[in-house]
């Protein structure tokens, strides 16, 4: 059987097989991040993310932009768990035939990230590769009473996002976005989700392994998703790269949260019972399961 | 200019400038793994490695020992600092035609190599490639006062290396080698190596890193060099993938150490003055500079 037959997702499920967890690994595979126990007060966080010329990138792009990418990606993941990111290491795959200046310049690009959020590029690794690879590794860390994982949701609780979605790849927002540490960190400290995670595979796949990891199902309101200019309904539920946060929340925290900050986070939807599946309402109330593929780079 | 032109290692060089180092970083690029401020009497040390198809392995090698071999240059970085490996992160790229019986069984000699050194593999990321690319991310600790950087090497001190040298690639040794974690392990615990690092890149070019970072120069002998069957010298001085010990001790404790362990333990050589340069000593004592190019990835 080959990769392309069973998915990046069947592989996933496929490889949890293969971990080998000692005392310190409070999760491995299934979430965005590794949690290890560090401290008393604090868990660490490790997440490790790839991307390739072809495929996440191309040449062609700036190479600031795909190093601040390359970076991006990984702070994703340790806002997805609350977390306050700290120290990457890169390894980096380069053809023979680059140039210094666009290392230079991927890199520089990547500094520039790491300083916003006060993160170390502490070394790495660099070979010879056809296509440019770039791999970070990145730490963090996470109060233990802030941590957020994607098994918590419970039937009652709200679905929600942190903003419009769709079309990312084709914008290039997938090469400038923002990761939402500052949202994560205002959340986690205030209003503390049930579940989290980043999208990064797109809004219907993504939340689905929230309702798998927490045995829950979902609704989701048509109307109530926030959409990029430009961008259909179906691309918002499947466009890959948005780099948003979805999490839920208990129905009274919901209720602070969208009184307070009415324009910053969008209530899209409930948790409801694992039976009822994932499922999209429409304007009139009528609700349908929702099987669409979302994005996979496989 | 294009990274041919400059190099693996002045690649390095080059990039040490985009470092963006904060309080917890003790060291970050120029060793073999980034020091990181941890506990009162442990530090943590992290390491990332990238392999790539038709660089580091050919598709053709049985997928256990290329996975194997991942995760076993990782374990060799956190050797050479003298630490003990605690948890990994892989991120795999996949060709879409790649059977999943492949990617199995790469995990599996993975996850054999992890269990019999303690390491919990705790997840990662997977993508899609057109050459197979593994890049494994690890932790380790080490005690404060066992911990051995290249920088500590000093004038008088003798050289040694863990193991004959010499034809890893040629003899697929570099599929099979066992990280020297005890031997590293047995050294900073008993005999306090002045400066250590793993041979990765070949004898010559590795010993000349120990010999920058610490300002010094040094004097191999040439019929004290270990080699392997069938190998000659050249080779030995500078075939890459050999990941045995290089290390550097303090004449009374190499005394120790060749007293109680001759056979384990190879002294080739004597750190001199930077002015020096590196230089090899024939039979008859006569010395001259060694300049060989060492084994280059690019």
């Amino acid at each position: 059987m080959r990769v392309s037959q069973i998915g990046e997702f069947g592989l996933i499920d496929r490889l949890g097989r293969f971990q080998n967890l000692t005392a310190r690994v409070i999760k491995g595979i299934g979430d965005d991040a590794a949690v290890l126990r560090y401290h008393v007060q604090r868990h660490q966080l490790l997440t490790t993310d790839m991307l390739v010329e072809g495929v996440h990138f191309l040449r062609s792009m700036p190479a600031e932009k795909i190093g601040r990418k390359a970076l991006a990606c990984s702070l994703s993941d340790i806002a997805a768990m609350g977390g306050v990111p700290t120290i990457a290491v890169v390894s980096l795959g380069i053809p023979k035939d680059l140039t210094v200046r666009y290392i230079d310049k991927m890199y520089a690009g990547m500094l520039r990230l790491a300083r916003v959020f006060g993160v170390s590029l502490a070394g790495g690794d660099t070979v010879c590769s056809a296509k440019i690879t770039i791999n970070v590794a990145l730490l963090g860390e996470v109060e233990r009473t802030r941590l957020v994982c994607r098994d918590g949701a419970r039937i009652g609780d709200e679905i929600f996002v942190s903003g419009p979605l769709g079309g990312s790849l084709k914008s290039g927002r997938h090469l400038t976005f923002t990761p939402r540490i500052r949202e994560a960190r205002f959340l986690v400290g205030h209003f503390k989700p049930t579940a989290m995670m980043d999208i990064s595979d797109g809004l219907a796949g993504d939340l689905g392994h929230i309702l798998k990891a927490s045995g829950v199902g979902a609704v989701l309101m048509m109307n109530a998703i926030p959409v990029n200019h430009g961008v259909t309904l179906r691309q918002a539920l499947t466009d890959g790269e948005d780099y948003e946060l979805l999490f839920t929340l208990a129905k009274p925290v919901a209720r602070r949260l969208q009184s307070r900050f009415p324009n910053k986070f969008f209530a899209i939807g409930e948790i409801v019972s694992k039976k009822d599946g994932l499922r999209l309402m429409d304007n009139v109330g009528k609700s349908q399961p929702l099987n669409l593929r979302s994005f996979a780079h496989f």
